[in-house]
């Protein structure tokens, strides 16, 4: 079987692998592009959850100011390194996650940061709605809830607003970069304040 | 006496005050540049007075990235129209303190966002230092100390870093643009990043 060498370039131009990956990517996928695609996202995260113990204590803080001034978001992104801080590719994240930030607007980072008090009232509140179902399936709705309130609060669970086909989450733009460019990325903190919700 | 239409234009751009009042401070002044600068400045804090009572729900939010994004300041400013949010005077007034909260790291805007527990920590650590001094003095060095604090930690009691005498303070900046603008103006709140700060 014979491998294009435009679906190569397609691909290196889609993911940012280097061209031997992507034509490896390809004869095992049998010359199927959306599968050799697979294939590098796989292992993409393979590479990122290598990395993601490793000390990220570089990178940017960068800002985005929606509507000329009505809402703004500053962000704090780290890498390991001030080179990958530089790269374009980094400069993309920073870009595409405090606009994100300003669309959607999150609550935390992961759920990681929620106080234990906010998840139990959840819990509570979600139990409350479905006391009249049958036991064996409360704990897989209530667990379903929750999924979906750290989705909708939590900047790393949300779909990417970008996304076309609103599958991408954020935590998935941050594994393709790992992957890209080989350091670990950590979302440290963001602040978005939106013109007038805080009174004085 | 006569008084010259330079020093009216001149007191015209140092104050953005109309040209009637600029002669009329400076006939008062007796021609004095300086005296007359000091009546507008009077003047324009009886004016802030009066306005500072006033709503203010409108205003700007601004952003400042200092060294390439190594830190970031995300800033609140209201006011009492979108008009006067418009200005290239607020615009100005936006960017000079979000350029100092980059240099000067206040940790509150106001001395009335201090925990009282912070406030009573500090006089305890002030009291020890000067319990040898003759009791009645003691109030009066950990008022000083206390004052010192402030000017050090609250945004609008720092002196503005890129005031050349090194005087004005930034409420003084904001009380200039209130008499300037017409409209009440409030700092509202800010934000400031410094990459590598808070770890994860």
């Amino acid at each position: 079987m014979s491998i294009s060498a435009k679906d190569v370039m397609e691909l290196k131009n889609q993911t940012g692998v280097g061209m031997m990956n992507c034509k490896k990517a390809l004869t095992e996928a049998e010359g199927d592009l959306g599968k050799a695609l697979d294939l590098l996202r796989q292992k993409g995260m393979a590479i990122a959850s290598k990395k993601a113990s490793r000390e990220a204590s570089e990178g940017l803080v960068g800002s985005y100011l929606h509507m000329g001034g009505k809402i703004g978001v500053l962000l704090e992104i780290n890498c390991e390194t001030d080179f990958v801080a530089k790269t374009d590719d980094f400069k993309e994240l920073m870009k595409d996650v405090a606009m994100h930030i300003a669309a959607s607007n999150p609550l935390y980072v992961t759920r990681e940061e929620i106080a234990s008090e906010v998840i139990e009232k959840e819990k509570e509140i979600y139990a409350s709605q479905v006391k009249d179902k049958p036991a064996n399936v409360i704990d897989k709705i209530i667990e379903g809830k929750l999924e979906k309130f750290y989705s909708d609060s939590c900047l790393v669970d949300q779909v990417f607003v970008k996304d076309p086909d609103q599958k991408q989450k954020i935590k998935d733009i941050v594994v393709e970069k790992i992957a890209k460019l080989g350091e670990n990325i950590v979302i440290n903190r963001f602040a978005r304040f939106q013109l007038g919700e805080k009174n004085n």
